[in-house]
């Protein structure tokens, strides 16, 4: 069985971790100086609506209580909303909403609060739906493998829950502990695991979701194949509740597989890291089930920082492989054929395999703690895209040479198999205006490069001035329009992804 | 390498295959007797707006080159439409498009003319838009194994070009040779591999699609991850044509299996096909390639009609396996495991297994050529559904009830896998008043099980009655919003899906 890890692999860009972890932040409302939209401010009949519904238990009022959910676990933004909503049923989230528009009230739906562009709290004074009373499996089909639950069931739960019966949850997020299953479809989460399991769009087979105007859509479906009619629950996957509230999920769990080998080899270029990758899609193929890379930058960074003894020498880029299968030395003879080809080929200079579950945790830890390191940083820029993996790592030359003497550091590591990278930038002392001349320079390159500049975290409120650079008029015009017809009043989730003008 | 196998696995709902394999069917307008949209008639100005925009040779108005473009391939349906347009670019896509919307002329997108819903032929006088030139590749990355191509490529073709590669298309459908990628997007194709790949949802990168007033969207994005706003691609996927006309498409692609071994097992009945089933699911879990069950009346029937001899002997029913790895001995290793487990554990009473691609075939035969032999019949009723697999085999067992000696046979085959079931009834002659019968008790026993009546094929013009009936008001409401939000005057495939009142 696998060890238990905890993965912190997703950064938000753009921002300070040490000041921002340790710091309360401004409130967002004056950092950000964008006008509030023409809602409605909540009263006392509203209050008395929503005490009525949910009683006193469910609903947090108290200042210190609500810190929590109006500041991001990052520390990047700070919303004022004054009160919390705990709905447990579908019913309740559909006489909130449907009162909420009604009054013209703006809600921000929030799961277990560890999105990283500020997309789950308020940023004015919104009304916080949280789930986390959602909280209930309602079935699981051992034949098939397909998980029904509420929205508000932690990731880890489901998967404990799973582990039992010898299935496991198709992703895998560094925030699986608190995290809960509707944030991660709202937001289309991806992950370590994604090459082997796919996507979102791909395992949730239903879900229930409550429109602005308290409508509930069913389209909980448990079933893998349903050909009838527009393929609506896709709205809701990756709209960061915008278009509406997820309230259940089902999803399509794989078996649990039963043996995993992690390897970290060393290599010298980014082009036989290109190379290997494709030598080890093909040899390992159907057991492969993660690849990551790293780059010289990042090992000394995590060998300074976090004190950490790689298991190999250095070398000016690395990849960490597992393999997941169900038949130990299967998995090691395939590994093995492959590292004799790869040294044969003069592509992998060296390297190492654990297949225990002590020393494959070591390895990985050397990827898992780059957050703890990059948290000690004085000032620090961070990125999350995905490109070609042709240019998957000019960009880090480009900006190197962009930037020359005015940054520490900048180094590269990411999920190679997703073609998603993430960027470190490590600066002297933090610089409003190079912050922003960076983030321009690297949504130009990324642009050039095909690429996208959110590869797994979304838009939420900090990237939504993205929007609209990066997609096309009428591309834009049709989100536009469907947020106009699913939220006309432009009450769920507003000033995220898509900014209604008022 | 594989075999070339032609599978022709998809049936239609309610057809009479002899009559409708060898006779021109009547005009559907005849037929069906729905009135007609109150779409303009075609008239010289726009032939002329056409024939300068495609020229001659790209405008069919000829009676008998028509024909098949009218007629559906089953056989079923006929529409009377007077003119097939076939643009080779996006951009004339757009023209064409902007000009009807303007001008309030219905059309009728066409692939590969493979559905068996018939949603891609004409209803009435519908002009055709045929794909079948916009047939060009445009790039494939062999690092990440993402092809983009336009939509009238067929699947064979994209196949055949990634087999050189070591790449293969993720989806496998008997129609492969005409069918094209477009056609597949735009009705989420299924098909006998999907429990190993995934749906069209998780495969379809990015999409481009031209909206009813010409309008092109560009989602054509060649990444796995990008989180960058709406998921627009899935309103195309599924929606038939309805939504808008798909003009390119990106997928990812899997790495070529080396090697392939297909079993046939004999069991005494369905509660041991179903152990069996979670057994193999855990045991050959990611060399899994297909599984398809079928019962004594399937083979009785094969044997019958077609003339086959078993490489077993006779049982209640039958599992066939496909697995597909980058090892042969470790495949065939685990193969064996599995096979002693289930003698010993009574589940299997007896098995062959073939590696060698001949002796493949010949097994894959035997659940191929099901189609021939429904051919040969006097009156036969199909249906394509899907269900939880504990219902799976019972609604054979009510239908066989329902009917009693109404009916020659019943028998059920089908991707136990994904829980679809494939229903085949054999009647003495065809009697209108039974079909009718048969068609809404087969509806009320797949909804009671918490089924879906269209697992593959979609709704089409022959299955979008069931719409009203199967989804809830809210849900259908939504879906008639984004029709009439992206379509107004319903000039795309109309009478498809969901039909528009005029």
């Amino acid at each position: 069985m696998f060890p238990k890890i905890v993965r912190l692999n997703c950064f938000n860009d753009f921002k300070m971790l040490k000041r921002s972890l340790r710091n309360r932040p401004d409130f967002t409302k004056n950092r950000y100086k964008i006008p509030r939209g023409n809602y409605n401010y909540l009263h006392d009949d509203h209050i008395k609506y929503f005490r009525n519904l949910l009683g006193d238990e469910r609903l947090i009022m108290d200042l210190s209580d609500l810190e929590r959910y109006n500041v991001d676990w990052y520390k990047q933004v700070r919303g004022c909303s004054t009160v919390v909503l705990k709905p447990k049923t579908t019913d309740e989230i559909s006489k909130i909403l449907s009162f909420c528009n009604k009054e013209n009230l703006a809600i921000c739906t929030q799961g277990g609060n560890t999105g990283v562009v500020g997309g789950c709290v308020p940023v004015f004074d919104e009304i916080v739906i949280s789930t986390e009373l959602l909280n209930e499996i309602i079935s699981f089909d051992e034949n098939s493998g397909i998980l029904t639950s509420q929205s508000g069931c932690i990731l880890q739960n489901l998967d404990n829950f799973l582990a039992e019966k010898n299935f496991m949850v198709p992703l895998d997020l560094g925030a699986k502990g608190t995290c809960q299953i509707g944030g991660n479809v709202s937001t289309n989460a991806g992950g370590m695991r994604l090459l082997r399991y796919g996507n979102m769009h791909g395992n949730v087979l239903g879900l229930e979701a409550v429109l602005a105007n308290g409508e509930i859509i069913d389209c909980l479906s448990t079933l893998k194949k349903d050909n009838t009619g527009y393929h609506l629950k896709h709205l809701f996957i990756g709209s960061e509740g915008t278009l509406g509230v997820i309230t259940k999920v089902s999803i399509q769990c794989p078996t649990r597989p039963k043996f995993r080998n992690v390897a970290l080899l060393g290599l010298q270029n980014y082009d036989k890291v290109l190379k290997t990758y494709r030598l080890v899609k093909h040899s390992l193929a159907e057991i492969l089930s993660a690849i990551e890379v790293m780059d010289a930058g990042f090992m000394e960074f995590v060998k300074d920082k976090n004190n950490k003894k790689l298991p190999i020498d250095d070398y000016p880029f690395y990849l960490m492989l597992e393999t997941t299968g169900s038949n130990e030395s299967h998995d090691q003879e395939k590994l093995n054929k492959l590292f004799e080809e790869v040294i044969q080929k003069g592509l992998v200079l060296n390297g190492t395999v654990a297949s225990d579950a002590k020393k494959v945790e070591e390895i990985w830890s050397i990827r898992d703690t780059i957050s703890d390191g990059i948290k000690e940083c004085k000032a620090v820029l961070l990125y999350d895209i995905s490109l070609p993996l042709v240019h998957y790592y000019r960009i880090i030359e480009d900006i190197r040479e962009y930037l020359g003497n005015k940054c520490l550091t900048v180094f590269g590591y990411g999920h190679i198999g997703d073609g998603n990278l993430h960027i470190t930038i490590q600066l002297d002392n933090y610089d409003n205006q190079l912050k922003e001349d960076v983030e321009n320079y690297v949504l130009e390159r990324t642009l050039a490069y095909e690429g996208s500049v959110s590869a797994e975290h979304g838009l939420g409120f900090m990237k939504a001035h993205y929007l609209d650079k990066i997609k096309a008029k009428n591309t834009l015009n049709l989100m536009k329009n469907i947020k106009e017809m699913m939220d006309p009043k432009g009450i769920l989730n507003p000033y995220k992804v898509i900014q209604k003008q008022h």
